[in-house]
């Protein structure tokens, strides 16, 4: 993996985080990125639990990734894979159409499937126990399986969105991950496929590694935030 | 206005929508984008009561915005800004830290504050007479609040997000504006007075009269759907 303590680019991430969120957290994303084309990258690891106030200027929201590529910062994982899939076809298509492909669904990730995702995290998880998330998970739950069902369509019995693997891939693959506690995929085998496809490729399980290899395995003394990552 | 039927760049909207949704559908965006570089752009509009089956080969959801730039296919909003960004310094800043400011706080616009829009729009209208969105509101609009406090805290005094007007402002201020049935803004004076900056500027301007333009009066047959704009 190409983690380099002296490389031009900087990942920031977490130091510990709870083991519901350990190979969630979204650095996640841009280490993949830098697997599929060899790009070294140093960690910088930050507290979760005591975020660095200096962090803010860095990060609106306190939350990771953000990197420092060369003096040039950038924030929001969205972000990132864009600015680090201008570096490298494999990330990025050159053919017109395939890169304006690859960016539509990049954006569709971010923007029409992981808000619901976003909300399912709060009805299962961090609400769980909420009267409110009980009453309203039937409802979001069959309004994401409309949006899964629109996805699988739109994808049909292609590898990748924008047909060749891109950076749309690692964005919409690390979002369906975020229904691992329902059986939405189950249901979808064209999705539960395309997501199997994509955590095989050896470079996201290289950087799953890494992530989970920078964890501390101490507690910290006070618990963390909902909303890690962005 | 560039509204010019013969334009290379099309940009999808709908014919008619109801009146709360009127000035709200999110190919205002791309309307914006092109006000503010004077390029020209024809108008296509569909059903959003009957879409077309066809186009949901264009646009995975059956929403809007979808452009067609020549023959190149861009959807979703957060992607055809960038499109358009990439055309013209006025959009997307040239110097390296700027761009990516602004490429950050698109994301930022599209991920990290337009989610909670969604569900905030579940709540107030949607499902405003569900349970459960009753239980919710509370909640989500402390957590909103939470956010829009660190957006204001992040502008701090300067007039835009990246430096000069962006394509990220375009989107961070029509997020902003679907709080408008909300006190979120009334107690944020930062971010109202930048919200009425945006606002005010001629492009912004021509570009709502002409989405409010195109609009039918005529009551369709049957009721619209929920999530109108992508």
């Amino acid at each position: 993996m190409p983690i380099d303590p002296h490389a031009k680019l900087t990942i920031t991430g977490f130091d510990w985080v709870p083991d519901f969120a350990r190979g969630f957290v979204r650095d996640l994303r841009p280490r993949w990125a830098c697997e599929e084309i060899g790009l070294p990258y140093a960690e910088r690891l930050i507290s979760a639990v005591q975020r660095p106030a200096a962090h803010y200027a860095d990060q609106p929201w306190g939350q990771v990734p953000v990197i420092d590529d060369g003096g040039i910062k950038v924030f929001e994982s969205g972000a990132i894979l864009l600015h680090l899939g201008e570096k490298h076809p494999a990330l990025l298509p050159v053919d017109p159409q395939q890169r304006a492909d690859a960016l539509s669904w990049l954006f569709a990730a971010f923007n029409s499937v992981e808000p619901m995702m976003f909300e399912l995290g709060q009805v299962t998880l961090f609400a769980a126990g909420e009267p409110w998330a009980q009453l309203r998970k039937p409802s979001l739950l069959a309004f994401i399986g409309e949006r899964l069902d629109r996805l699988a369509a739109a994808l049909g019995d292609r590898d990748w969105l924008a047909g060749p693997f891109s950076i749309a891939d690692i964005a919409m693959a690390t979002v369906l991950r975020e229904t691992e506690d329902t059986d939405l995929l189950v249901s979808r085998p064209v999705l539960a496929a395309y997501l199997a496809r994509a955590t095989a490729r050896p470079a996201f399980e290289r950087a799953l590694a890494a992530q989970l290899a920078a964890f501390s395995d101490k507690p910290p003394t006070s618990a963390s935030q909902q909303g890690e990552s962005a």
